[in-house]
């Protein structure tokens, strides 16, 4: 009996039925920009913290920083920063898609609730530099795992999360005073999505659609 | 009746025991470098595959390649790639880090069946260069969103994965012989776990326990 029990608490398997139910996860996450009006509960936020850091990270050097943007002076500064990046990035496109461009909606700044800037400390001494020596970006991409984590958590609680990535990183930090060594991995509005899809935003806008990954042989 | 079906099509909510099934997925994830000899099914891992490519990528540029290496003289060459890297590794710890550093099985590219090396096309012209204007590195972030992706699902399979670090990348990419513009993210080794673990291998080990991310306020 007290092998069954020690064989219980070293294995955990996942059935057919699970694994459907994490493949309509994965297929119906979204990159939300449309939110609805109210709060997200603190407990569920604090829960959705505690997966992200599950996730896997280089040396287990646990890099990611989240800063929760709560102030509406640096609100302000956040989305003058997305504006301005926004307009220089239409101007790189001509003709039909600069006007598709135009007609996107790119961010959800105005109506999430909350705002999560994620960082990664780059000089952060927990993993003692493990499996980062050839690779330093490794940290930065453990910072994506936790970020990644964190999103499949919260569209399992029916929340919805949006990446924003057209922003001035350097300006962010300036607004964030956040330490020199943290790098900017990624801006997310989360929230209550108005809709939900199976398909992507950007497809149903025309302006990418699906193609999958290739896999080649060596 | 036929709008019930339409608002069906148009949603997908997980329950409590979904979430909590997740949960243990997300804790119960090991980066692995010790397998068990057998072969993983193709079904299954073309399976995975298909689940990577729901993964986000910036302005859905799906720009994530696989490079499945069968062939055993590449196969040695990653393999001497990594001994070398890990030996300059190792002389940059002193002491009892040192030590420790060199018991580390750190990993398992002699036993595991499946090798996936990992890049990102940076000049896909899939998404059109949206949201990757200022931020370049998204187009990494997403395929890092893709592996992560592969790895939770082939958990949920029972499947374990290591992501391999310590590597010299522009090695890897001659040994492969794959496109310039191709910026290699991770190598993978996938197949049968020995053992399953809550707690990770670097834990169990002694070099680095787990701390969580801090949430700071701004």
């Amino acid at each position: 009996m007290e092998e069954e029990a020690a064989a219980a608490a070293t294995e955990r398997r996942f059935d057919e039925s699970f694994r459907r139910e994490f493949a309509d996860l994965v297929a119906w996450r979204r990159d939300v920009r449309r939110f609805r009006p109210g709060p997200v509960p603190e407990a569920t936020l604090d829960l959705l913290f505690t997966l992200a850091a599950f996730a896997p990270s280089v040396g287990n050097s646990q890099p990611t920083r989240f800063v929760r943007v709560d102030d509406e002076a640096r609100r302000e500064a956040v989305r003058a920063n997305f504006e301005a990046a926004n307009r220089q990035a239409l101007g790189a496109y001509c003709g039909e898609r600069a006007k598709l461009y135009a007609t996107l909606k790119l961010a959800g700044l105005r109506e999430a609730p909350i705002h999560l800037a994620v960082f990664c400390d780059e000089a952060t001494e927990q993993g003692h530099g493990l499996g980062a020596r050839t690779m330093p970006e490794t940290r930065r991409y453990s910072t994506v795992c936790a970020l990644h984590t964190f999103w499949l958590a919260a569209r399992a609680y029916g929340m919805g999360v949006g990446w924003v990535s057209i922003l001035d990183p350097g300006r962010l930090a300036e607004t964030l005073e956040v330490p020199a060594d943290w790098s900017f991995v990624g801006y997310l509005c989360v929230g209550w999505p108005q809709e939900e899809h199976l398909a992507p935003e950007l497809e149903r806008a025309g302006w990418q659609a699906r193609t999958g990954h290739p896999v080649i042989r060596r």
